[in-house]
This record gives structure tokens, C-alpha cells and sequence, in this order.
């Protein structure tokens, strides 16, 4: 059955998501988009048409003015629309709003990264617990699917742990996901999303799940370098994630462990920001006493990252690095994915970091419009069979790859 | 004659004004202080007395609440006070309207720095004339003294070219300000005076004079180490600074460089500010629609100079490297001095920057009250005699010392 999408945010991601739903509207049925900005979301419409993106040539795409912080509206318009599925990929504030939303309209919901309320950093692990599971059940109620982290990274690297766990794995020890931006968008400094999101990633305490407990790092303080397919040797320090969050509850895996690679330049600049206090996300007040939030001040002297797209040269690298045992004896396997942003920019006028984002939301939003993901309640990825998830992805951009010893490989289904 | 004063300002520069004022205040007459915040010239007055600074112990001192960017407000507060001299250690950006008070209430002015327009930077040279040498026959109109930059640089160092020129060459080829902090207040990092100046300074071009005309260059392009008295080898960088514009005007030499000492970490935060944007002048709009000016964040959310002052160590030096010649030999020699932190705070309650800008700004006061320097009109240091001030200066904590080969002296008058 059709099912109509309404994707909520206007960014670099859901400018990915609405190339992408559009390719796939003979499946998805009337799309729109809505953000504060409606002229933004003209723009990705105007793109979608320009690069001939609509799979029904002449499908429904339109354009909607929308605070989604307000339910009220948020419902009303996912009515109006007749959206059975919204994909929430606006501003991680928007997350519970948007659910509410969902939860009222009876529509499923997809998000790409956790609630967070902007007041707040780095709240209790597991972060789940805080916003979204407690909420599991209205959704069961309401019989609406909401798939949580159905992005790249949470997404995709939840499924990769659900296939080692189905395929290659009797026990697993341990999982380190592992995400290398090896591409170079020509700015002296830019953060490949939504700057004040990135910034918060890091200004906390950096959570990971070891020996079946939380553990507590600070930023930047445990470094490792890997050797990875097609980018080479990469240096990545142990980070915060959303997925950490899940799987460490989900899988029976007792280490799993976040890295992001960094170059020297970011360090530098989130080291001075941090240390002076700009990233901080309670607000200062200026002599003239005009009280503002020192994050938010960075986000609007940043580029846009939607801005870096056009230049963007190089690859990303995204994948776990699984260890167990299998029938007796000890495995190692690294199933990954390699995206490009020029690759990414010229299919759909998005970045690549944008692209990993956007595209494993549009597939969860068409397996829940072909059955497959339309579980009724609230999951987070890897508690969704992997396998339809992956071989729709190895169609529609973002392909498996699994490497094991010398052997490197696709993964097909 | 006794002259009642009022001093506009209220950080950490008025503070040693405060107290250097009350040292000589059988000199000086009634003192007043003045600023937007009454209870931050209340909490001078009060280490005045706690440190008994008074010389006539039951002379009077009084607070006041005053916007100064106001003039009819602030020449009523001079002709309340019966002020004779007015020193303008307030922001400045306050330096034309305090002018122009003066001028209607008939009170001899002095600063200790170029007046600026907040929403300009580094505009064209010589400085003084955008803004306070066009007013110089106003001054001599009104008959009333205007010595403009008497801190230490620009200030004292016009001061010590002033001497050079008098009493130690026939004809001088360079001279190169240099200015080091040898100090350290144990933060992170901070500014040793308001950030929004501090920064303002090299946001711009560098303007030297050099070949007799001005000459632009980057910040922190030119470097340069100086091996110097008591700091030992410190490295510097060419920066645009007050003096150069006048003392090219007043003085005929074709080469005037100003070089500030810098840190490594300095370097580093002032690279990612400027290069991010965030020492901008210029208002931005943050996504939630605040305009806010980047560069007063970045003041908000660093420490307040004036808290630095009780932990700061070492020294400072700051002096003139002339060259030219003395009777047909080439000659070189460095007039300098020597501040102490720790007892500029035990003095006075503030750091050696405060106290090195502070302490010439009284001296000029009190050189106006004995009329030495009351030449009812508009000047620059530099067409002062220089003797009776750095005679002044030798007595109430600033002592001139001269390098030349391997000697090194106290210049005494």
C-alpha cells in the first residue's frame, strides 16, 4: 500500500531524504516537507524537480510552513497531509513533539539521531531511558511504528551488529563502531552538520559500555588509530553515541565502544571553544546585558553545512569492527560501508556525512511501507531483521562490505 | 592650585587611577569616580580606604552612576563636581562624548587610548584624525587641555621618543616599541585588559610606518625576537598600535614599529576566533533570530581582567629600541621599564597592565594640576616635555631605565 510521507526539517539530510523518497515515490505515495523556513524547503523541492529525482514524474511534492515544537500543529498538518509515515530528520530538540505528534495522527514515525533538550548535555546512560523508551508503550497502543537512530550512525551500524550477531558471530565480545570522515570540504573549519549538535556530541563525558558497564572518559583523552579499507590509517578518539545506548541493552555484547576520526584542526578549534566556555549551552550575558547562548553564536558564525557540499571532495568510512567466536574459534570481521561526496552531491546536491544520514531513513520509511519494518511499537534498529534493511541499501546507494583477514567482500542477501 | 578630578570608568585601569589619585590627592583636591555601575565605583573607593591610599586621610572621594556616552549628563556631573580634570579610563568608545563634555564644562581631559567606533575596525591612518585631532582647535577655543593617550603605550613610550629625540640623538632612523608581558595569571587563557579592545586591536591590518609611509601587513605575519632586560628573549609580533599615528605626525623618523610580546596559546585562540568569526564587530542572527555581536560573547564568556589580578606573577617590558645617530656615530639604545605584577596588586589592588596604563594617566594629572602640562589645547604625549613626567614616574612607581650596549641605568632628571 502507498503511503503518503511527510519528512519534517529542510537541512542537508532531508534534502538527501527527499531526493531519495522521490525516487521511491511509486512506494511512498505524496511526499512533503516542512520546516519553519518554507522557502528552504522550496529549494529541495526545486532540486528534487531540477534533477529529475521523481520516480512518478508528476507525484505530489509539496511545501509546508511548520513550528514542529507545536503538537498541536505538527498533528494537524500530518492529517492534513494524509502522511502515514513522518520522517523526523529537523533538529534533534524536535524529537518528542514530533513522536506526540505521531503518536495522536497515528503515523510512523523514523528519527535519525536521540532527543535532546537543549538545556541539557550528556544526560544519564542509558540515554534512551531518558526521553524515548519510557514512551514505548503509548506507541503499542496507538499501533504506530517508531524506529529510533535510523540513520547512518545510529542505523546502519545497529543493523551491522544485528548481522554479526544473525551471521557470523555465536558470542560476540566486542564491537567498536568506528566513523571516518576522510573527505575535505576546503573550509579553514566546518562541522559536517548542524554545529551546535556536533559540538554537544562532545562537550560532555564521553560514555562507553565496558566489561557490561558504563564507563566514563573525558574528550580526546583515549586516542587509536586504525588501518581501514580504501581511507588507510586514520586516527579516531573514543566518543559519546547515541547507539551505544541501545545495543548495549539490546545486544548481549559486553564491549562496545564509539570512534570518531578528528583531524588536528577540529581538536584545535573545540578545544579553544570548549575551554573558553563558547560551547557552552546555558546562556551568558553580555556587558550590554543581552543574555545568549555562547553555542548557538557558533552555530551562526559556521558555515551551513548544507553550504559545503559543492566542493566536497573525498570518502567517508563507517563500520563495526566486531570480535567474537564462531563455532570454537576466535573471528575479527569489519562490515563497513565507503560513501563519496562528490558521489553524494551530484545524485542528490548533499554532502556525504548528509548523505550516510538521510538515505537509511528513507529505507526504513519503505520497509514500513512494504511490511517489513511495520512492527507497531517503538525499536531501535537492531531489533529489525537486518537483511531487508541492508539489501535495500546495497540498491539504493549505501552497499555492505564486509572485511575478514585479507578477504574483503561485498555482503549480498 | 588644587584640582578636583573625576575619573570615568570603573575596571581595572580606574582602579590604580583611584588609588595613585588618592596617593596625591594634596595635589589633586576632591576626588570623584564615575561609571554605569555605581557599585563597582563603590568597590573602589572602598579598597582605596581599606588600603589607606588617601594622603589627606579625611579628603573626599565620591561615587557616582553616570552613562557617559551622555554628554549633557556628563558635563553636569563635571560642573557638580567642580572637576578640573577629567581622566577618561572608561571604555573607548566613550572618548568623544567625555571630550565633548569636557569641552562644554570647561575641564582638561586625558585618556590612555584612541577613541574607537564600536562597529568599526582598524580604520584609516593616522588614527587621530577620524576622530580627535579634528576637534584640536575646539580644545584651544574653548581653552582647555586635552592630552590625549597617556597610558603607558601610547603614553609614556611617546614619552620615552620624546626623550630620545631631546637628549640622546641628533637624528633618529627607527624606533620600535616593545611590549611584553612576562607574566602569568594561571587561567587558561585571558586578556590582560577588555577583550573587545583587546581583540579589536588585531582584527585588522597592521599598520607600521616604515620608509616614511604606511605599510600594511597581516597579524602575526612578521615576528621577531628581542633579547631583553630582566624578561630575558622573548618572541613578539608586528602589531598596529595608537603611538605609530602620532608619533609619525610629531616626529621626524621614517621607521616607527609597534611589536607586542605574544604566547603560543594567545596565537592559537586568536586564530581560531578570527578565523571561526567570532571576533567579529559585526552583529549575526542565530537561528533563533537574536542578533548578537560575536566578539561581546567572546567578552562575556572570558574572565573579567580585573579577577586576574590577585594571582598574577612576574613582570612586564615595555620601552622604546632607538635608533639613529649622536654626533656623526650611529647609535643605538632601549629606554625602558620594568613592572611588577605582584606589587602593582599589593599597591594597588589591580595587575602590572592596569597599573602600567593607570599610573601615566595620574602622572599627566598631576603634571595639569602644577601646570607643567596645562597647555590649553589638544596633544599627544610627544609634544610634552618629556622630563617633568618621567621625572614623575621615577617617584610614583614607574622608574625609566636605559640600555645602551652592555650598560644599563636608571634615567634620572
Amino acid at each position: 500500500m502507498k503511503k503518503n510521507v511527510l519528512i519534517i526539517g529542510a537541512g542537508g539530510v532531508a534534502q538527501v531524504v527527499a531526493h531519495k523518497c522521490a525516487q521511491n515515490n511509486d512506494i511512498l505515495g505524496d511526499l512533503h516537507i516542512a520546516s519553519r523556513t518554507q522557502s528552504k524547503c522550496k529549494a529541495i523541492v526545486a532540486s528534487v524537480k531540477e534533477k529529475k529525482s521523481m520516480k512518478v514524474a508528476n507525484g505530489v511534492f509539496k511545501t509546508h510552513t511548520l513550528d514542529a515544537m507545536d503538537v498541536a500543529a505538527t498533528a494537524a498538518l500530518i492529517r492534513k497531509t494524509k502522511a502515514k509515515i513522518v520522517l523526523n530528520v529537523g533538529s534533534a530538540f524536535l524529537n518528542m513533539t514530533v513522536l506526540s505528534a505521531c503518536i495522536e495522527a497515528k503515523a510512523a514515525y523514523i528519527d535519525t539521531a536521540i532527543h535532546e533538550d537543549p538545556l541539557k548535555v550528556c544526560e544519564p546512560a542509558p540515554w534512551y531511558d531518558n526521553y524515548e523508551w519510557p514512551r514505548r508503550e503509548e506507541c503499542k497502543k496507538a499501533g504506530i511504528t517508531a524506529i529510533l537512530g535510523a540513520g547512518f550512525d545510529p542505523g546502519v551500524v545497529n543493523a551491522y551488529a544485528a548481522l554479526a550477531r544473525d551471521d557470523y558471530f555465536d558470542k560476540i565480545t566486542d564491537i567498536d563502531i568506528i566513523d571516518i570522515n576522510a573527505g575535505d570540504h576546503g573550509r579553514w573549519f566546518a562541522t559536517n552538520f548542524d554545529p551546535e549538535i556536533n559540538f554537544r556530541e562532545f562537550t560532555g563525558q564521553v560514555l562507553s559500555w565496558q566489561n557490561s558497564q558504563w564507563t566514563s572518559n573525558q574528550m580526546f583523552e583515549i586516542r587509536k588509530d586504525w588501518d581501514l579499507p580504501v581511507v588507510g590509517t586514520r586516527t579516531s578518539y573514543m566518543t559519546g553515541h547515541d547507539e551505544i545506548h541501545s545495543l548495549s541493552k539490546n545486544l548481549d555484547v559486553p564491549n562496545i565502544r564509539f570512534w570518531m576520526g578528528f583531524g588536528e584542526r577540529y581538536i584545535t578549534v573545540f578545544t579553544v571553544l570548549n575551554n573558553l566556555g563558547l560551547l557552552s549551552e546555558k546562556p551568558v550575558k553580555t556587558a550590554e546585558g543581552l543574555e545568549v547562548v555562547p553555542l548557538k553564536v557558533v552555530k551562526a558564525v559556521l558555515p551551513d553545512p548544507a553550504s559545503l557540499a559543492p566542493g566536497y571532495t573525498g570518502k567517508t568510512c563507517i563500520g563495526d569492527l566486531v570480535k567474537g567466536e564462531k563455532n570454537g574459534k576466535l573471528r575479527e570481521v569489519f562490515i563497513y560501508n565507503i560513501a563519496d561526496h562528490e558521489e553524494a552531491y551530484a545524485e542528490t546536491g548533499s554532502q556525504g556525512i548528509s548523505y550516510t544520514a538521510g538515505v537509511p531513513a528513507v529505507a526504513a520509511a519503505l520497509l514500513i511501507a512494504t511490511g517489513e519494518w511495520d512492527v507497531k511499537t517503538m525499536v531501535n534498529v537492531e531489533e529489525l531483521p537486518p537483511h531487508p534493511f541492508l539489501a535495500l541499501l546495497n540498491r539504493i546507494g549505501l552497499p555492505t562490505r564486509i572485511r575478514e583477514g585479507k578477504e574483503d567482500k561485498p555482503v549480498t542477501f
